[in-house]
Formats: C-alpha cells, structure tokens, sequence
C-alpha cells in the first residue's frame, strides 16, 4: 500500500497504549464493572495494566474508565510501580467513543495499542510482536483460528461459513497513529465492533498477526476461574 | 417444509445418541485421546456418557471410538449405571466417516443426537430442548452468540463479519432419522465441519436453538480446568 510508510524500530517510536475500560459488565450479574473485580487479590484491571507497563519501560498508558470510576481508578493505580506513565481519561457511550476519547490525548505520532482492560492474559511477548508488525506494515490484529462451527444468521435463516477461513479477534489492535488517528475522525456507525472495522471503512486494509488462546475476554463468571488457573499454571 | 412432518412426543420416539470420541486429541500434547483425560478422578467421556444416560430413561448411545482404543472404552464403562444402554463401533477417518458409521447401526426411526465427546459440561436440560424442537422441526442445532469480533480470511486479506448476526455452532446436533440418514448417503465433502452442513448439503435448512455457554470443547489444556471449576460451581 502507498499510503504506509515502514517506522523504523531504531528511532524508538513512542508507544501508547488505549486501555479501555469503560464497560458496565452487566453480564457478570454483579453491580462492579467487571474489570474492577477481583482474580488472585487483586483487581482485573491491575493485571492488564502491568503487563502494558512491563512490555517496554517507555510504554504510555492511556486508561479509559466510566466516569463514577475514575476515582476509584485512580485510587486502585496510586501504588502501581510505573504509575507515572499511566494518563486518565472517561470513556464515551460506545467503545468507538471510548477510544475516540482516549486517541484525543495523543499529542505526538505513536504505535497505538488498543485493547480490552478485560483481556487480562495477554503476555509481553504478544505486545512486542504487535509492535513491531505494526511498525513494519501499520496495523497489528491478534487473531486466533476457530475452534467450533460458526453460522451467519441471514433472517430467518442461517448458513454454514468455511470455518477454515475464520478468526476469531483480539486485541491489541495495533497501529501506526497515523493511520488510527485519521480513520477516527468518522461518525459513529454501530457496525464499528472494533478499530479494525473503523481502519477498513476508511479503505485501508489491516494486517492480521497471530493472537494467543489464553488472551480471552473476561464476559462470564466463569472466565474469572479460568482467568485464575493460567495464572495459576503460567 | 412440506418433507417435515412432525413427530408427535406422545408416541415416545426412539432416542440415539451418537457420541463421537474419534479423535486423537494431538493439541493436548499427550498420547491420551483427549476424551479418556481425567477430569475429576474420571474420563471427560464418563462425565459426557452420564449425562445422556440420565437425559431420558430410555436413551440409548452409540459410542464411536478410535479403533485401537475399543476396548479401554469397553473397560472404562464396564461398571457405568445403564451401561447396557451403550453399544460401540469404531471410528472413520474423519468425523464425518465416525458419525456415518455410528449411523450405520441405526435399526428403526429414532431421534438421532450427534454429540462431541469432549463436550461434557452440556445440561440435561438442553438434551430435552433439542428432543422436543427435533420432534415437532425436524432439527435442533444449538448455538450461541459470539462475544469477540469475527473476520473471515479472502485469500491474502480478511474482512468483518457483522458479528449481531453470527452464531457458535454447538453440539449436540439433533435430528429426525428420516432426515439425517438420507443425508449421510453421499461421498464425504472437506466443507461437511458438522451435521448441520451435511444436511443442508441434502437442501434441507436446519433450526438453530440456544445453546449453552457452558457446553465448551475441551480442545486445550486450559479446557479442562475450565471444566474442573464448572462441576465444582455447579
């Protein structure tokens, strides 16, 4: 593509990761946004946020929490190590809008993670090859094989898909601001689930990396227990 | 459908399970096919075999296995409560040649449930949902909606799927016997991924039912401690 230019890893480009943590977590049937709760003492979140900070010592955090969180984000990150690198924002009626507050803090070009504050297994290793496809190429999609039948709903009907052609997503989605931040200065439409489609609708394709089976996302009850037991084994 | 006409539940159909253990299980990183892998001090197939035996007094189970592991599953069920409800064949090539050749002992009209072996955490509950919905439809195929965004793979690029409108295809997958066995005469296709495509193969359109979260694969190793906490909770 013309239009992408290879960073070069030598110059150190800033990196700057979009925590979005603005979900209600009605699902888990509990009152608590589910990235406040609690897996081995301490809060979901926290898990996620070290990562980032470990990945490399010059990562910037952005965390987007709801608004009658924000304190208690705040309060939750106050004896982090690296807490200084971690910069707080609200999160919007959508997660595009979320993440459209969260890009709007950027003040210099940037490889941007954005991920779910609820995917709190992803390792290390997995931010630091995302940030280098997305250096190479500009965009960096985790994405990992299906493992059941998947069928598309059309009406009343539904039909099979090759399930060999399928993937499942993750994040971090990564890219080259440069291209995240134009594709975001689009309105709102409700098929933008995540900053991939909002790249593509702006016509640029995005790069797919492979993605990690332990980096779900925390929906039920019980991906609290299993979130446990890998980093019980891990 | 004029080919449907429905069953009538008064007259107490016939119930067959055809439970697929043919795999060999190779993720798990083990010798051990994944369905003999203890869970809970017993077999993953154990806990999937109860549950069947216990749906409905008079079910009867196909239980198809790996040809060189027929008589551990002749020995594993020896002491199993209804065991005389169980009869056994050996495994095809692919999961279509295992299904076809469980069939293949069918001897009257019956309600045929095609079950994954390593799906041991399904309810009771859904085994007497996909038998009524079987009985008056013709087919029941569980599923359930997707929490992570879906892409499909175009040669080099991918695109989004709309993910409101895709399904995760469960099993057991049930079927009238006069539907599913016509369906299973014809040469095996590398797209038949389950049942439902086999019969829509035939131009016969299956129903989608709600599944259950809990009915996961057990395809990793993680799996199986995701089941562990399952039967602790419930």
């Amino acid at each position: 593509m013309s239009h992408v230019h290879t960073w070069d890893l030598s110059t150190n480009p800033t990196k700057v990761a979009v925590i979005v943590a603005g979900g209600r977590g009605l699902r888990m049937g509990v009152d608590t946004p589910k990235q406040f709760l609690e897996l081995k003492g301490r809060p979901i979140l926290i898990h996620t946020l070290e990562t980032f900070l470990l990945s490399y010592p010059d990562m910037q955090i952005v965390l987007v929490l709801p608004a009658d969180h924000l304190d208690q984000g705040k309060k939750m990150t106050a004896d982090l190590p690296g807490k200084e690198r971690i910069r707080f924002t609200t999160g919007g009626e959508t997660r595009f809008h979320s993440v459209q507050n969260g890009l709007r803090t950027l003040t210099q070009p940037a490889i941007v993670f954005v991920h779910d504050a609820v995917r709190c297994l992803l390792t290390v290793s997995l931010i630091r090859r995302c940030f280098e496809q997305a250096c190479l190429l500009g965009s960096a999609i985790p994405v990992i094989p299906a493992t059941d039948s998947i069928r598309l709903m059309e009406g009343e009907q539904s039909r099979a898909l090759p399930r060999a052609q399928i993937r499942i997503v993750q994040t971090p989605q990564t890219f080259r601001s440069d291209i995240l931040l134009p594709a975001y200065e689009t309105p709102y439409r409700t098929d933008f689930t995540d900053e991939a489609s909002v790249v593509e609708h702006r016509g640029i394709p995005v790069r797919l990396i492979e993605g990690e089976e332990r980096n779900r996302k925390i929906t039920e009850p019980i991906d609290l227990l299993i979130a446990a037991e890998y980093l019980h084994t891990s």
